[in-house]
């Protein structure tokens, strides 16, 4: 197996995405990992280090998060990342992993890696805590590849979803909800009561109906499928009422006596353990999921543990599998 | 001044909604408070306490949460939040309160009370907390009363947004932010990229351009406009979030050894004071704003405080006289 990554992309480019790949070659002996970027930085970074299962090439050009998105795509021809698509795309890389720019992510997996079969718009499926419940993570999308979904793409990413969850997760038989601004059948957009009408249509899915924005951490079901435009903005607020809710409990401490003090202080590892499986970075990559091949956005600001983490969920895609069968499966109900 | 209320909507009705409008009469003996229910159950609740400033309007029907809004606003003629309305209508009251089915509280407002002249679809105006920020809140619109907006009406609730922050906030020049899914201009769906080609063409706004929902609580602007349908699913994200960390936060002292739960202990009061920062109770009601009068929704699980409380708001807002002001600028405007 041979995994293509970007290693110009993220907020700790390329040291700490060279860090993480170290890391991952040193645990998975048997994979090829193939390290797009500035050569010369790259084996500063490696130095004496570098296991021979990891591969250097040099690449001229980054694409930036200011970049747009497909203008830099099609321009940027020997940009670390899209070249790193090209070898997905010749074959060369079985999967390709990137912290950059994501909607550069998207469009090279469309122009350049491609869709798969049945498939018209690839979705970016994210892995969300369950917090008590018996799940152990929610698959969430799409988290934001789409900002003008049509009811198809909703309706074909809950059967991405749906696969994904029995395929990789083992999960019998998945359950599946739609994100909308009430439980009820006939609630939400026009766009959400088509998409609603499109899954329940589909009897070979566990469709358990609407579900709220609220109930999202509470782990409903398996599979959470939403509008490109709504989920991400509901991805970014659960992010930031975390953070919120941190920034104010120290305000409140500082604010207070000796009491609250002492207790943050006793407390202090409670709270840590907590926002971290709250964390994206501490569970892995979000999927761009339905492309012919796997990619994988990690976290911009990922550290080289969250690049690990991330190569090893798209190590276990790409062993599983997964993409013929699901191809295969497309053709058939079409 | 006369503020009319249904008596009958609400999780906790009608004991909590006469309990909080007891509280209210008797702090402002100038309003005479209409309460629309149960003649036998509203007097029982009240007892011998009785003040001359409450009145009680007998209604036989109620309208509950799962009754479809329109239809139940036409058929039940009866209901107290209907005839409450028809109340405002006449001007028999100035401003209208209800904890009872949004759906319907929109749709009562919209047929019968009437819009404002220049305003297409009202907007649900919600307050919410500036965490870490000088702004002591942020007014959020719309929050779920338009599921399948315009760009038009997301500008018309931009311009109703800002004139309540100069108005009743007395804010000199508000910062107004529109949500969407990037800060770039070009950035969101074809509605928000229209939304903000009209919003940014008015030169009396104060816009600062897009703003991500992950930004929301940091106080980044005294005004925030969304989509109704991202705007409502945004906010139940905030609300499970909070209530999620809270959840895993009690798991998770739970399971740990004395340590944490001394820290927890200690540091009660102050996540008590944390979590009501975060609870629209206590700050208010929303304001279905855009109508000929003021009507407020309190949230469904409202007690007699959070009665009170939206009832002072709604008090505010009738005595400032801004919905004549409004209307006057609309009609220039047009």
């Amino acid at each position: 197996m041979r995994l293509a990554i970007d290693a110009m992309g993220g907020d700790y480019a390329p040291e700490q995405i060279v860090k993480g790949t170290l890391e991952a070659a040193l645990d998975s002996s048997q994979v090829t990992f193939q390290l797009y970027g500035d050569e010369k930085q790259i084996s500063q970074i490696l130095g004496e280090q570098k296991p021979e299962n990891i591969e250097i090439h040099h690449t001229e050009d980054v694409i930036t998060g200011d970049d747009d998105p497909v203008r830099a795509v099609r321009r940027k021809r020997e940009a670390s990342l899209v070249v790193a698509a090209h070898a997905v795309k010749n074959g060369e890389a079985d999967g390709l992993l990137s912290c950059g720019n994501t909607g550069a992510l998207v469009a090279s997996g469309i122009l350049i890696v491609g869709r798969m079969t049945g498939i018209d718009r690839p979705a970016l499926m994210a892995t969300l805590p369950a917090i008590g419940s018996t799940r152990s993570s929610i698959q969430y999308m799409d988290a934001g590849a789409n900002s003008d979904a049509k009811p198809l793409n909703v309706y074909q990413h809950a059967v991405l979803g749906d696969f994904y969850a029995r395929e990789i997760l083992g999960i019998d038989h998945p359950t599946l909800a739609l994100l909308n601004n009430g439980t009820e059948e006939n609630k939400g957009s026009k766009l959400l009561r088509e998409s609603y009408a499109m899954i329940s249509e589909d009897e070979s899915l566990n469709f358990i109906g609407n579900m709220e924005a609220r109930d999202i951490l509470s782990g409903v079901a398996d599979v959470i499928v939403a509008d490109g435009f709504t989920g991400n903005a509901v991805l970014k607020s659960m992010e930031g009422t975390a953070s919120s809710i941190m920034k104010l409990l120290k305000e409140s401490v500082n604010d207070g006596g000796v009491m609250p003090k002492v207790g943050a202080y006793l407390l202090k590892d409670t709270l840590k353990e907590m926002m971290k499986s709250l964390n994206s970075e501490e569970i892995g990559g979000a999927l761009i999921f339905g492309l012919k091949a796997p990619v994988m956005k990690a976290h911009g600001s990922s550290k080289a543990k969250a690049v690990n983490n991330a190569l090893k969920q798209l190590e276990g895609i790409v062993a599983s599998d997964m993409f013929s069968r699901i191809e295969e499966k497309f053709s058939i109900t079409q």
